[in-house]
């Protein structure tokens, strides 16, 4: 009944969330000369300017240096010297920098699946990094289809399954983030595979999802992905 | 032998390059405070910073405003007050947010090309405030198919000929910029309708095109679209 299966990009095809855990704790100890870190909350002060912004920037590290700079003048009642802000700018150049690291197996997971299905890559966030992290990641080759979103809820997949032209039955996805990659499937009655990353953004971590449905399985690893499919799907057989 | 007509969104269908002159300008009054205005040439210099980020920004109004604030940094030999880049940050928003003013005429001739032909929207840009425009724009429901791409060169216009299943000469591209609208489209054997607008940005400005092919037209204004596809198409009939 499965017909195609979808990856996810982030934290499934490769390591990001460090990436940006690295440029918020930086983004701190720059801070640290201006304020004292005891007293403030840097991350919950960032959190909050960027879900202000995120209907304005949307996802990615762009938007999110912007809001470390309107975070950092905040925090310091505009104290902060523009030195400063330039390495706060360059975190953000860093996280755009960074060289793509796939996760331990997955490389060997997208091959076995890609011969048994067409796959997709469902990704969201900044069109232009995301396109240079997937030249850079070598996987590219693999997907019939990729797909940069600027939001994965039901409407973009039922748009994404309605254009390939398969029912939500017939799709499954398999990512790291319960609100993006599981919950929107599961609601359109498709098939999710749910792995888990060490790491979750808190944007991302406010969702649960239907841990018990049937057309679930859940991974700890990408070595296990192949499996969770075939118990899915049936068989890998093509 | 036409059977597929798209249209650029930015200076095609709505004003943009406007609204990012305001912020270059505002930008620099901004700096007005710091520097002998005469003797800097602060235009430049932002276009300096942003030819050099666009390969890690792509392009946008979030590219633009860190570009405005590396530039003001550097200008000002780190001197620029953190309220000052706060502003410059709040002239990136306001081009963010700005209402979407269709160009004279073009509602018209999208209707009336839209009997003819099934339209794409093909625009480079930011993913995300490229989709507000649209969805502003009250114009989505035309196009089949909305193509948001990092950049607009021959191998993207390929690309999307392919997934619609068009060959070159069946596809006829609409819009302002010789660079990114009419040369690439040329290249590859497709056909156009030149539209200048009354400014482009440097970054377009810089390439000509084969502005005695055949396979072009060029209109000063929206309402003598349909006719210059007509004339390419050899009639407008269904």
């Amino acid at each position: 009944m499965i017909s195609h299966v979808a990856f996810d990009a982030d934290d499934t095809l490769w390591h990001s969330e460090g990436h940006y855990r690295a440029a918020h704790d930086a983004f701190e100890q720059i801070l640290g000369a201006y304020i004292d870190l005891g007293n403030a909350d840097v991350h919950a002060h960032l959190l909050a300017v960027e879900r202000r912004n995120i209907q304005r920037f949307g996802y990615g590290a762009k938007g999110m240096t912007l809001s470390m700079v309107e975070s950092a003048i905040a925090i310091t009642d505009a104290r902060v010297a523009a030195s400063d802000i330039q390495r706060i700018v360059d975190l953000g150049h860093a996280v755009l920098e960074h060289p793509v690291e796939l996760l331990p197996g997955i490389s060997e997971a997208v091959a076995v699946i890609a011969k048994a299905f067409p796959l997709l890559l469902i990704t969201k966030g900044d069109l232009f990094h995301q396109e240079a992290k997937i030249a850079r990641s070598g996987l590219s080759a693999w997907f019939h289809r990729i797909e940069i979103v600027s939001e994965k809820d039901t409407s973009t997949y039922r748009r994404v399954l309605d254009e390939v032209g398969i029912a939500p039955e017939q799709f499954l996805m398999i990512g790291n983030s319960p609100k993006s990659d599981i919950q929107p499937v599961l609601d359109i009655g498709g098939n999710a595979v749910y792995m888990p990353y060490h790491v979750t953004w808190a944007m991302e971590a406010d969702a649960g999802f239907g841990a018990d449905s049937p057309r679930l399985r859940q991974v700890t690893q990408a070595s296990e992905i192949a499996a969770a499919v075939a118990s899915l799907a049936g068989s890998l057989g093509a």
